[in-house]
């Protein structure tokens, strides 16, 4: 074994015992940990909550702004929850923390009671599925049961989705922008550490269609791709064979496969030339070369010189993978750039666009511009006495005022079958009966509108019962169903609001019946202060 | 078991099998593995290489600039390395790859060599200590060995280092900014998954003094910090006892710890005002309050307000803790209004400085403005017939060519302590012999200087050898001794390189010799082209 360590000191989640620990039951914020004691001591361990998560705005890049976001986690979200309980190894550490007079910060019983009832085995879940497409202020996944377990998955459950989604949405415009041309995910080195599993999996669910990380992609069924680094030519010269040589190498080794990077010397003048040389002696020999990455300088200008040295070699279908520091604005820009670059230079540039791929890196992994998406995870009803009780949070920011209570949510589709809408209503409205529809703005009063019968096509409930007392009531979904709702939701989403720059605001409403509860919970709070 | 899943449809790495394999010896892009083959196949399997890890730039965040950064990640990279082997089941997916003329992109001889050879028990590293503060350019981690497991070390190890040097440079700058008062990482929501206990370790090693992560503080032998959530309130306020009923309940459950949040409903009209009644009861059983957090809200002009509010009541000792969306602009700011206003409200600026700690979250685990750093790692030698060959890449980008070959770092302090440049050298050039030092820009040959023996005070080499032949040299540093690095490097750094904002730029330098290196190498591979 490699690295034997002399001593043991400072942990680290590699080792089994240190992960377990770190990523079990206590990966979570020692407030949820203090509170459940509180709820426990004073008899409301047994007292059911009921928490909504949602994000509050969709993210905001800086020079770029997503008009929408596209949902994810939620399996792992699920997977972690079954194996997340208290065992003696979690409660050991509990047991030893202390207060500032010394004193145990948890007592014994309320130790034993997270032995005996710290599971997850009371709680059910709704959720709007991973892949849909999903707005600001929307529950996106409600959680009920007893208050200190409902509570405690807070840290956990926020972990696992805000990550995903806010890399499977990056995913997608950086799709879109690419005009759905191969796209490839590279980021692994710059993730947060093993984070880069969970954003691999988030950007083949949102737009990447294969990732260059080798265990992940198989556990997730795909094939990693990949072929070569600049340190592969880099070699070949040092040892006196040059760039050719490293070239002939791989072509030797894979050559029904053979993809070079062409950039380590000189992309025109050395790399593309030794390319085509190698292409030849590949297809003399029966084997079709695949083609070439550029990976530095003026993307735009070397594709399209690079295409026209391919063509006039007789590699018109080769392909070209861009890559280094791609994202949603650069590639937009590279390829607005390909189409006015390539007619000079005799390229047809609709051609070139259609041999391109692209692998994309740090600024999809990390989602550049805008690297946390702002997702909470709030109470909104207790109960008490065998009844539900709203509960609200007010906030000087009116949008940040929490909308109390059990409630449905809702999407419109218009005549086009484009969604219109995502509608916010009590748990009794229900909108597929209703004749017209009275929708609120859910801050601004005199924001207010009534949609006819004949406007909405379709009323869709989106939320969707995952598990009930701790049980998963459906298998996992596969990647591909999910990458389905992706390319479904947003085929039936106005152009307007997957706009890359500047999107038009999806309208998110309120039902008359809740803008009601709101305002009068809202009135009944700041007077009683 | 809560969630027992009914089908086993889509891995996730919280199970063990699916873990192990995504986050094993395949944590790495499959581009290592095609040239791993590559080696094998061409006969270079044990031809040894050497490999540097640096970064480029500093973090810039836009509107603020990192003029260092802190060191980090080496010990779990580390500790990664001494798990990751090939076993049946890596092997396993391997062999199932097909090309694209369906015939397996790996041969058995290969996945047998693999299973063999495929381990890091050949290799050597040289690092600079966690803790330390680093410099772009400089090899921060020298990694010699067989080519094939020296290069497929790359992505785990960017993996490991690039994120952890990414936070503990944000956390140094944000307890910079909060002149040294108490800092609490709370981030572990808003982090990329799993990635968030490499991101509380960083931010500890940092700056951080605790997290409120509950597993991964224990695992690193400090206690989580955390009192209560909106929430809390929330549920009181549902069940008829209010603000004051949950305050209550914290102070009786918590006497010697209560530490309130104030801003569920109103700061000044309802959580101050309650929270000192609570305080008063507190004291007369004998407790003394901890203090209170702000959450929302103009949070200087609050902490102000509060501060006279809780003089007046007689708890000028209290605790006020900030939290919110800080940053180390954001905390500069605050920390300036505050010594702007609390004059006008009779409130002593300095004495409120003193009473303030800050709980840090999305910004620091997600190092906001720069969401990734920039690190690299590249072969720089060869060897080849018992001789080591220095390997170069060109760039069109003069700062992006490599620095070649075997080299050694030394770091000069001026007679004033304070460290002055970082200097790369040929592995032969003894700097603490030298009687002065010739000094190169990296790139322009215009700028060049001598440093005297005189003003040069100390010479210290960073490098250590922390592996030979795949067996660690020494036992892992504390956590506390990593910090101790931090805080004697920070203090012999100029106050100009540590400047928040355009901060100076440190010099690094190259040698007489690795400069004439350099450029020999440039114009031998250009002239070959």
């Amino acid at each position: 074994m490699v690295g034997a360590c002399p001593d043991e000191e400072g942990g680290s989640p590699v080792r089994e015992r240190d992960r377990s620990l770190a990523e079990g039951i206590l990966y979570t914020d020692q407030y949820q940990l203090t509170m459940a004691q509180l709820y426990y001591r004073m008899g409301l361990s047994r007292t059911r909550a009921q928490f909504e998560h949602f994000f509050r705005r969709c993210p905001d890049y800086g020079d770029h702004q997503a008009g929408y976001c596209v949902n994810a986690g939620l399996e792992w979200a699920l997977d972690w929850m079954a194996e997340a309980r208290f065992r003696p190894e979690d409660l050991s550490p509990l047991r030893g923390q202390r207060g500032r007079t010394g004193a145990p910060v948890f007592a014994e019983d309320f130790l034993d009671w997270l032995s005996r009832e710290g599971t997850f085995e009371g709680l059910s879940i709704a959720a709007i599925p991973e892949g849909r497409v999903v707005h600001p202020n929307v529950p996106l996944t409600v959680v009920q049961g007893p208050l200190p377990m409902a509570q405690l998955l807070e840290t956990a459950l926020l972990n696992h989705l805000n990550y995903q989604t806010l890399i499977a949405t990056k995913a997608a415009r950086i799709h879109a922008s690419g005009r759905g041309r191969l796209l490839l995910e590279f980021g692994l080195r710059r993730a947060q550490e093993r984070g880069g599993s969970a954003g691999v999996r988030a950007a083949l669910i949102g737009g990447a269609d294969f990732s260059s990380a080798v265990g992940i992609s198989h556990v997730l069924g795909l094939a990693p791709k990949g072929t070569h680094a600049h340190s592969m030519v880099q070699v070949f010269m040092a040892v006196g064979e040059g760039e050719l040589g490293a070239f002939r190498a791989y072509a030797e080794v894979y050559p029904d496969d053979c993809l070079l990077l062409v950039d380590t010397i000189n992309t025109l003048e050395s790399g593309v030339p030794n390319a085509i040389r190698v292409f030849e002696e590949l297809r003399r020999k029966g084997h079709a070369p695949v083609g070439i990455r550029l990976d530095s300088g003026d993307l735009a200008h070397l594709a399209v010189r690079s295409a026209k040295m391919l063509d006039e070699a007789g590699f018109p279908d080769t392909t070209i993978v861009l890559s280094n520091n791609l994202d949603e604005l650069v590639l937009w820009q590279i390829l607005a750039q390909i189409e006015e670059e390539a007619p000079r230079y005799g390229v047809d540039a609709e051609r070139l666009l259609g041999r391109l791929a692209y692998g994309v890196g740090t600024r999809l992994i990390t989602s550049r511009g805008q690297a946390a998406l702002d997702g909470v995870y709030k109470l909104v009803a207790v109960e008490r006495s065998g009844e539900w009780v709203p509960a609200i949070k007010i906030s000087e920011a009116a949008e940040k005022t929490l909308n109390p209570g059990h409630k449905r949510v809702w999407r419109l589709y218009d005549r086009r079958g484009k969604a219109t809408a995502d509608v916010l209503g009590l748990d009794e409205e229900d909108l597929s009966r209703m004749a017209e529809i009275s929708l609120h703005h859910p801050v601004d009063h005199g924001r207010h509108r009534v949609l006819s019968r004949d406007a909405v096509a379709e009323r869709e409930s989106l939320l969707e019962e995952v598990m009930r007392d701790g049980t998963l009531l459906r298998p996992h979904p596969t990647l591909e169903e999910i990458r389905d709702r992706r390319r479904r939701d947003l085929e039936r989403l106005d152009p307007g609001v997957k706009r890359l720059v500047n999107p038009h605001v999806y309208h998110v409403s309120l039902t008359d019946g809740l803008w009601r509860r709101k305002q009068e919970m809202i009135e009944a709070t700041i007077n009683r202060v």
